[in-house]
């Protein structure tokens, strides 16, 4: 007796890949015509879904996989917290992957956990990520996904998230009060749902205030520290003008307190920062930095929760039970106005 | 046809489980004589060793595992950095566990892994544990374990550390040159290596200047952040003549920063810091911290290297293999003299 493939069967029905499983498992978004052509076609073709995702779904691990882009950064660290005590309240362990940003690294542990090691994911996107089709090949064989702070809408899945968008605005707001004219951004990459929607918060203030946007003024920061610290320190020697930074991640914030301390520049006098972080210790910078605080615990248990309720109920993870919670602007003296 | 298992074999012998299982592997530890009569009352009583512990040493997952006790700590972010740089070179996943420096989630974690996940683990103990059973067991199962930093000497294992007693010497030499006399030394737990040996060297360096050493200077800060900073604004009231504090870890150096804020005493003039700490953000603070540095990225590539020396020559981890790598002072503003 011969089988098919999923890839042979949707073929045969002319149909994607995707659709012949979501079919096969009765998913909501396939219309019930849809769902009996697809059975019947299977049945004659004798079609066999992957064991695997039989395996799966029947949470035999007990284990969810948290994959991250990154370790020392403190929203991270704070989210895993998050993560652990729901995993915790579950009876689960949490078992972590570092990508370390780049989407190789992602493929490869996306890889690794097709073989059924894992009842769940919560995954935060690495920056050198072009594609998801890794990430779908684990969605189609049932493994639930759900991705937070840094996500692809392309991956049709849940994400929880903060206000990208309007904190960035008003982050950018914030300098321009305190007297800044010519605002540098630096973000992480611009394919990254983060960098896309600060760089796009910055850019609404910007022009809300009659100050023209200038890309030259844009950095790239996904380097590696010592990297940054370079182009940061060439931008502000080639950008004099420049009066005000806005670093959409922690350690771009820091690079810049590095770099003014090496050319000698004052903060805020010279120049005002702003950042996102989670670092407890912002106040105890010299000067104290200005920050855009992630509810980053919450997020990571809003994320697991949503995740556990997809374990669970042997439901699917639904983008529409995506979350966005509210970030806080906390002002010191990195951004305080002169006398 | 009936079997005895570990234990029984052990009582009939008269050995340990240790002994019997070392014997039965050829251990080098066990005299021949010893691994004849075990092996051959094995044989009469019809003695399996544990099935896992054959897959186990086929290296059948590719894939270690890493303990840790916290993600909060430059140390260990670095200390994962090198580690997966040797698991890369040799086509292995790395897999990180976090036990929040608790005793029972270090032994969830252990149970868990003896079902023959991980090839061989890298752990930090967590300072919560009393007792190394747990440990003991997985490696009786034949997973090879190398510690590093946070040690155990119970565990007959290789340890990758820094030379903690002579770092902490100089780290309380440095402030009593700087003028302090009456030295808080903040740490972790005295059951934990890095803890009773740090310990040690500031009691050295302060009996080798004629300073009385005062159980009522030390404090033990293995509580959450917040407890940590009341407990050490406590301390600071309770004993307004402290002129220095030596801090174990990098969270309590930080947590000082903050008592010393809130309370209003200037460090360095009032008291003057010194820390454990691996924060590339270290000379950002105000005032800039001294530290010692340990070489967090060196300590995790050795560990990982001996650790694959044992799991692809198929040979024990010898606590012969076990190294000590040297820490550096970095004296900034926090410890500066009177101008």
């Amino acid at each position: 007796m011969s089988f098919v493939n999923l890839k042979q069967l949707a073929g045969e029905l002319g149909l994607s890949s995707s659709t012949v499983s979501r079919a096969m498992r009765d998913s909501y978004e396939i219309s019930t015509a849809t769902r009996e052509r697809v059975k019947a076609v299977a049945q004659q073709l004798n079609y066999q879904p992957n064991p695997y995702a039989g395996s799966l779904r029947n949470n035999v691990t007990k284990t969810i996989g948290v994959i991250l882009p990154q370790l020392d950064n403190h929203f991270f660290s704070l989210a895993i917290n998050g993560i652990e005590e729901v995993a915790q309240q579950n009876g689960y362990h949490v078992l972590i992957y570092l990508t370390h940003d780049s989407g190789e690294q992602e493929k490869a542990v996306s890889k690794y956990l097709t073989s059924g090691r894992v009842d769940g994911i919560l995954l935060a996107l690495a920056s050198g990520t072009r594609s998801v089709g890794h990430l779908e090949k684990l969605k189609l064989m049932g493994v639930p996904i759900v991705q937070f702070d840094r996500v692809s809408d392309a991956l049709q899945t849940a994400t929880v998230t903060t206000d990208d968008y309007t904190s960035s605005y008003q982050a950018t707001e914030h300098l321009i009060k305190a007297g800044c004219r010519t605002i540098a951004h630096l973000m992480v990459s611009e394919s990254l749902s983060i960098g896309s929607r600060r760089l796009h918060g910055y850019q609404a203030a910007l022009h809300d205030h009659q100050i023209p946007y200038d890309t030259g003024l844009v950095l790239n920061g996904r380097g590696t520290n010592e990297d940054n610290l370079g182009h940061i320190t060439q931008l502000l020697q080639q950008r004099p003008d420049i009066d005000g930074i806005f670093a959409s991640v922690e350690r771009l914030a820091l690079s810049s307190y590095q770099a003014c301390q090496r050319m000698g520049l004052s903060i805020p006098d010279a120049i005002k920062i702003i950042g996102f972080s989670n670092m407890e210790t912002a106040s105890l910078l010299a000067p104290s930095l200005t920050t855009i605080t992630q509810p980053a615990y919450a997020i990571g248990k809003e994320a697991a929760r949503i995740l556990f309720q997809a374990i669970i109920k042997h439901k699917p993870v639904l983008p529409t039970q995506s979350l966005e919670l509210k970030s806080e602007l906390i002002a010191r003296a990195s951004t305080a106005r002169k006398g």
